[in-house]
């Protein structure tokens, strides 16, 4: 851990992957455009399962697994869902030895699988809603690739709900983002701004696509979970049928939904600084890290008993880990559980022993500013706080950040300045053709309709012709 | 769930089927090979993963992920390996539109891959032990397949374990081999033998294959974990090596261990009867199912009432689930959750509600035996101690099962008809001619030899000469 991270302000792109790797995230593998999470960052992923899947379950979902391979005709069944995703695909042509009679598909989503057995499940109005979700792998063939946000394969859950009538697909398509939102806001600290995906934008094969977009360290949108109303498109291709309580036959409503690996990349450029990763309480594998600091071997027993205690105090309340290496000292210790973002440190000296109090050390208020003396009387208490007090602040300075970042451009001139650092939220006539002109011109896409906005008309920023809604306008990633 | 299964006497396999099916754990997948895990079936297996997972993490394994595709060549650098597993291999040979420069193999297992890694990861003792696990999907082509119990994708855990010292290595093979007995013993109720392979079945690539081998209802074995030493071969086969405390540079010692979806299987097998499923509770999804009886109206309110009296009363304590469907009768939804294999029913009626009580149904005690009135003070007490019963109920049910169908026989006549009809548990002389004859005359095969045996000599039960070790032979899946 001598080695520093990139400063951010120097190259912003190469901070996050010192941070990914040098913070035990992830690593590159011997296989093109796939990564490796490492023990570090797949606990940080396991906690964002646990978040993500308990809120699954309290909406009535359950966990399934479907088959890793699908029957190229089956991804072309649905017209637009083959065109979008065809390019992206791994082919395995040939099983035990022999070549296949049918190539078969490495997953890039399960739609069309799932769709099939869902024809097969579903027969009557009382098997509906059907609400299933799978957490598996995925592979979707990348050029450029980055550890997390963009890799061939990656891991994620997919929500996959089937229903009786369109109005309970597309509140379910709206209530699994609010999930989603919410899971973003408490667990991940990370503000997100849900909204509507533009046609262009949309998921392939579906009606309506829902996202929720964040706002990075570098100002850049990352699109952080998805959730689609598919209509009757895929109930159509795969034949999903079932008798209405009048007795006649029926095409389902099908809802996906999708968050993925991407969220760590998430919460490392949320919240990462030059120190390395910070990490909300809520998700942190280690929510803290105690740290003896001793010279004499007097001192030594004396602090390490401290230690035991102060650890046995904390142990039913938190993830608390005790860093009592004697091959290295307490500064290289301080500077790696930075570097891996432990959100509170707690020092343990031998005038702290003398005091009966120790040193806490907070990892998101750098230096002395962050540091207080606690006394060891009522201490499971104060850390509880503080990382309650953590987790708030971590919220709130993402969010101060991204409103700073985010503008009202009043031309088009001052909305290529704003999307150059930072989201523009403009009017939008509606057309592809400005939201293409508009790519095309400053690189920033529609990061999404925001679901709430205030009612009204104003001028579309490109055309100036009447929009009714407004757009928020960013680079992504 | 008004069809029936078939009697385990008429035909066990399809009992088998028709348990899986209609207990809703798993469908025939589109695919050739590949099954669907259905809620209820992944339900299991999640509580599978959360026994083990459990252990792994006490026993100071932490959880990563490696990537799906392993390139060719890492396959082809371990010798044996390579033959072992060539044959099954799912082969992607085009992505993202092209044709690969080098075919990659869908994991049929990491230990290549995770090898590599570990070369670059491992520098020096202080590296060491790495201990690592990691949940996944793995895909062997099959030509013969059977729902959880040999299917082409499966899902499982696998371990990788690297030492400095063989013996390091050694006795972790055997900590993790007993990690799965404790779970199959006190979370499966599974009766397991501990033991050897014999060098014919050890893994592909390895030095000492470790086993814990299971009966099932029909008397056949079932494999159900395995823990491998796989000395220096891989270390050497991808140049894993650490500078030791002298400074000289040293190979790693390996292994590798897993569990998989199999494991469901075996709890279908072992504990199923003629009325379906039977769950042990530690693993069981719902432990307590509440079925409410009623006729008037006036009866439903009150016995609702009390239902959700009790289910509070026990909701922090088991896994308990009301099933207060009108549309079906008391009978159908008993029946259905005794396809289920739900292990706790309590019926509400009338007359419970006035006499302050509630019915307890053991699953696994079926009619009238298995059925007790309990006071509805204490209840969750009761309920406690009654799932602690069954639990330990279903295990020595099991074990005396096994020991009534393990055999001594005197003579290679015996012998067969021993292992038609239970293990064989007898001297071997070791040699693998013996081995390959009994096999061809008896379709019986060494399942393992087992680690705890009373040390002596005896009579190899095939040719006479001295063995030194008994072995256990059965039929295997």
């Amino acid at each position: 851990m001598a080695t520093k991270v990139t400063p951010r302000s120097e190259d912003y792109s190469r901070w996050y992957t010192d941070v990914v790797q040098m913070a035990d995230l992830a690593d590159y593998a011997p296989v093109k455009g796939c990564m490796i999470i490492k023990p570090h960052g797949y606990a940080l992923w396991e906690n964002i399962k646990a978040g993500l899947d308990r809120r699954f379950k309290a909406t009535g979902h359950a966990n399934a697994y479907f088959p890793l391979f699908i029957p190229m005709s089956f991804l072309e069944k649905e017209a637009e869902h083959v065109k979008g995703f065809s390019p992206e695909l791994a082919v395995v042509t040939h099983g035990g030895g022999k070549k296949l009679e049918e190539p078969l598909a490495v997953r890039p989503t399960s739609e069309t699988i799932i769709g099939h057995m869902y024809a097969k499940w579903i027969q009557s109005y009382r098997d509906l809603p059907l609400l299933i979700n799978q957490w598996c792998n995925v592979v979707r063939w990348e050029m450029r690739t980055r550890l997390f946000l963009r890799t061939t394969e990656f891991l994620w859950q997919e929500g996959h709900d089937a229903f009786a009538t369109s109005e309970e697909a597309q509140a379910n398509a709206l209530q699994m983002l609010d999930v989603y939102k919410e899971f973003a806001v408490e667990d991940a600290a990370i503000p997100v701004i849900a909204g509507r995906k533009s046609e262009s934008e949309k998921f392939a094969g579906g009606v309506t696509s829902y996202t929720i977009e964040a706002m990075m360290g570098d100002y850049k949108a990352l699109q952080s979970g998805t959730s689609h109303f598919l209509g009757q498109n895929f109930a159509k291709a795969f034949d999903i049928k079932f008798l209405d309580e009048n007795n006649e036959l029926q095409y389902v409503w099908t809802t996906s939904w999708g968050v993925s690996t991407r969220m760590v990349g998430a919460v490392v450029m949320v919240h990462g600084d030059d120190q390395g990763l910070v990490l909300p309480p809520k998700l942190a594998p280690i929510q803290v890290v105690i740290v003896p600091i001793w010279k004499s071997d007097n001192q030594r027993t004396a602090v390490l008993e401290a230690v035991t205690r102060v650890e046995a105090a904390l142990r039913d309340d938190v993830r608390v880990h005790v860093d009592d290496r004697d091959e290295y000292s307490p500064g290289w210790k301080f500077n790696e559980w930075e570097m891996r973002g432990v959100p509170l440190r707690i020092e343990i000296g031998p005038r702290d022993v003398e005091r009966e109090q120790v040193m806490l050390a907070r990892r998101d208020v750098p230096g002395r500013e962050g540091k207080s003396p606690v006394p060891l009387s009522g201490l499971a208490g104060a850390v509880r706080e503080m990382l309650t007090t953590i987790q708030a602040d971590l919220y709130r300075r993402a969010l101060d950040f991204r409103e700073a970042h985010t503008y009202n451009p009043g031309d088009y001139a001052e909305f290529g300045e704003a999307v150059s650092e930072g989201f523009a939220y403009s009017w939008w006539c509606g057309d592809a053709d400005c939201e293409a002109q508009i790519k095309e011109g400053t690189k920033a896409t529609i990061r999404c309709i925001p679901l709430e906005q205030e009612p009204g008309k104003g001028k579309c920023i490109r055309c100036g012709k009447e929009a009714s809604e407004r757009a928020i306008f960013g680079r992504a990633y």
